[in-house]
């Protein structure tokens, strides 16, 4: 009998930890692509899953973007169904903003929705490694947004319906599922040596520059970056919604909030505070500057304003900073 | 005669707007490699500080790290001699541990520290410029330390001597400064170019390989990152100096920080505590293994302990978390 290998002992580890969260007769949906990193998940949940009592779906998603897409999503439905898992296919349509890499996760992630709710899952497992996280926090550091870009993937949120998202594999490299997941017939996207994606230019050039000139370690670093710099955008979630409701009142066609309250607080708790009011109030992101421009109302005014920022004006008046709809 | 170009324009309304924080009659020290970033800033404090009645000296250092190193130090104090300076020259010893570049770093900054504090000088300006910020925060994130090691430089910080360090151009392109001094007879260090020099790696290879890849205005990306950051940093540290004199104690051969006050804060705040506690009391940097091993002390407790970090031990006893010196 062969002994196991340590790969597949570190992946099944990780998904122990993720499972132990869950309650006992919980459903999960694996999101399985039949790459690598998900069918090394797949396996691991097939093995632990039924010792916590848990019952497992997978959905592999036909995004339909590739010739003989439905083909290779049958061929990874009928991998999961051998290895015990109620086996799902959905085929989506992508179309809509934002590039198609944008696309193509926004209608997956609908996809695997959907299917949760449709199975009453109490979790999606989604197989992001340690190398996924490095490269997103590369795409962010692109983007230069601070901390918010650089956070990374969560290892685990629940969002508004109460679903969790987990993945559990986001502290083990790539190259430990490819180990794992030896032997059980990976399909190789081509998409993901395609140099038109971003992403794919991270992995294959920006990275390996990185460690060649930085020193090895440069993925883990990263990884450990986001770890932190969640745990910072945490902390200061958590300061805001304390006293964003004592700060904040609401108007006809607006919101203001306190010059006071803005100008005794710290720049970077300032900063969240008018991003957060004009983000939730009109559904816009300020950029850097203008969250600036907004700030110097409450801390440099000198009579200036009002502000024009995109889809509301910014004014001082009477001790708050008034924002309007345009 | 000729018009007074974009970039002498930029770099004099960055010395303008850093000199109008200083009282009149000040004295600034420039630091003055003879490089085209310190010579456009010292042409530009040149033109801006008899306006605002501010004396000026120059110091170049010499690291006596090349041959003919004297030479060139003399040339450059010339030249600032030429433009109005009170033009000195250092000559350091270069030696410690931390590699060459850290060594030389420390050398200067204390020849300019001493110079300045001979001459009673308010602050001390650098050249440093949004490319070297940029560069700053990727041999940071090749470190992983988080938020720490990607703030960057800070734009102007005042040390316990009451000194003043600015960097008025760390908002100005490095090709802004190269415009502005052409004509002023650049000295270009050999060591710009020196590819054992980590810097020098990420600005020749780095950099180049992450604007083809992901675009354009990555080096402003990482400038406002660092400035994010920074921001970030100066809020927890205010936050913590609010409250640390009440949840610390001192006692014999260790310190003790309450069990309560940990777990009742968010993960950022109560890490940053657990680090500053241990890097004050015993000067030793916690890695954030280290760090999140001591804070399960507060939130995790199940018996375990004590724990051995560098320098001292960790344990838990009668509702905190003492530090002992090994």
């Amino acid at each position: 009998m062969p002994s196991l290998s340590p790969a597949v002992a570190e992946i099944r580890l990780a998904v122990r930890t993720a499972l132990a969260d869950l309650p006992p007769g919980a459903t999960v949906l694996v999101a399985l692509s039949g790459g690598a990193d998900s069918l090394a998940l797949a396996a691991a949940v097939a093995f632990e899953a039924p010792k916590g009592d848990i019952r497992m779906l997978s959905l592999t998603v036909d995004h339909g973007l590739q010739t003989g897409s439905d083909a290779v999503a049958s061929a990874v439905r009928e991998r999961a169904a051998a290895l015990g898992f109620d086996a799902r296919i959905a085929r989506v349509d992508v179309a809509g903003a934002g590039g198609p890499e944008a696309a193509a996760r926004d209608a997956r992630y609908a996809a695997l929705r959907d299917a949760a709710t449709d199975a009453r899952a109490t979790a999606v497992l989604l197989g992001h490694t340690l190398d996924d996280q490095a490269e997103t926090v590369l795409l962010g550091l692109a983007r230069g947004s601070g901390a918010a870009s650089l956070q990374g993937m969560a290892p685990a949120r629940t969002d508004e319906e109460g679903l969790r998202w987990m993945r559990p594999l986001l502290g083990v490299r790539r190259e430990t599922t490819r180990a794992a997941a030896a032997g059980l017939d990976v399909w190789d996207d081509p998409h993901n040596i395609d140099p038109r994606f971003a992403r794919v230019r991270v992995r294959e050039r920006v990275l390996p520059v990185l460690e060649a000139e930085l020193g090895p370690g440069i993925a883990e670093a990263l990884a450990r970056t986001a770890e932190q710099l969640r745990e910072d955008a945490e902390a200061f979630d958590e300061m805001i919604h304390e006293t964003i409701e004592d700060i904040v009142e609401h108007a006809e066609a607006g919101i203001s909030v306190s010059v006071a309250a803005l100008a005794a607080n710290p720049a970077a708790l300032r900063n969240r505070i008018i991003r957060l009011v004009v983000d939730s109030e009109f559904g816009v992101s300020l950029t850097r500057t203008q969250t600036l421009e907004v700030a110097r109302l409450a801390t440099d005014w000198t009579g200036q304003g009002p502000i024009d920022l995109p889809g509301c004006t910014a004014r001082r008046h009477g001790g708050r900073v008034i924002f309007t709809a345009r």
